[in-house]
């Protein structure tokens, strides 16, 4: 499977060399992330877009100083719905109906049972929900990356608060998650470039029944 | 890129025909999840594969009765780390300085960065931070089953105590977070077989900057 060899040619890259990432490979991986699967079809996330360079260096001391901020050519931000509200609910059953081309009363029982889904859950639990979803966006992201032979570099370490407030996300009902810098590996000075890749032995990490 | 021609393909399937799936697919599908990022690849989750008939059929109730438990040839259940302990920053500190053939001393910083991080953290903040983390090889898992032309149902309907309890997972220091049933769609009974896909338009789903 093409895919295996695409993720044992990638890694995180510590170190990228600012080259472009063409808007064709750029297009494909947000392709790739519109295409995620998510619970209940919701996608309760939005992703942004940076490549504005002003706005990365103002990233960059949120983000711990990682080089790639700032030397990536797209930066992805992974941001979750803060709470997952019944208008939400309702802008996802009218696009379905319309994609199926259904009227929205036959929608009526999912639309119920999304609703209680998300009235029963307090708004942290929403968001928790919603940022797990993400993260099967962010990992369809990193292997849609690297099947485009286009390094990507998974980050946590940063300040959400910041980096929300930076951003305006609070206003837009939305919370960072993870961070996906795009681009292409400084491999000469990059530590990482060059050392095996570490990964659990498989009788550890699987379990057969 | 032949990875969105896998997404576009792939759907949620409702109603799996009881086939059975190819050892070297399943393998390459458990190669791919072996192979996700995770963070500071710690890799804190465990899944387990399960064919066995008679567990299946246990775990079909506790799985709100979705037929794909047990029509599925392989089911899959991610389970993330309940905690994260020293000893298992300890174990994985040894594996990285084995693979990479350098004394373990050489990771001592790196190895105390990941103690100060669990150690700063509550036990239920470490797993929700392991279950996002077993998103990411859930999200990649889906993506590889697309590859092999293999049907996959994430599902996250399901009582997470009581599977857990029948696993004996609590004993393993490990909480099921999702359930991948991989097959076969047996499309002239899936209501969802032939309906099309719905997902966010790209300018809802992306803002640029």
């Amino acid at each position: 499977m093409e895919l295996i060899k695409s993720l044992e040619w990638r890694y995180a890259s510590k170190k990228m060399n600012g080259k472009k990432v063409s808007q064709e490979k750029v297009d494909n991986i947000l392709k790739a992330i519109q295409l995620a699967p998510s619970s209940m079809g919701l996608q309760p996330y939005t992703i942004l877009v940076i490549t504005n360079p002003g706005i990365k260096k103002q990233i960059l001391p949120i983000a711990n100083n990682q080089s790639q901020i700032v030397d990536s050519s797209h930066l992805l931000v992974f941001a979750a719905w803060a709470d997952i509200t019944p208008g939400q609910i309702d802008e996802y059953i009218a696009h379905t109906a319309k994609t199926r081309n259904v009227p929205e009363e036959t929608l009526a029982g999912f639309k119920n049972t999304l609703l209680n889904i998300i009235t029963k859950k307090t708004t942290e639990e929403n968001y928790q929900w919603a940022a797990r979803q993400a993260y099967i966006a962010f990992g369809t992201a990193i292997a849609a990356a690297a099947e485009e032979r286009v390094d990507a570099t998974p980050m946590e370490g940063f300040n959400a608060t910041a980096l929300d407030a930076l951003l305006g996300l609070k206003e837009k009902g939305l919370r960072s998650v993870t961070l996906l810098p795009l681009g292409y590996r400084d491999t000469g000075n990059d530590w990482l470039a060059n050392l095996p890749k570490v990964r659990r032995q498989r009788e550890k990490l699987f379990i057969q029944h």
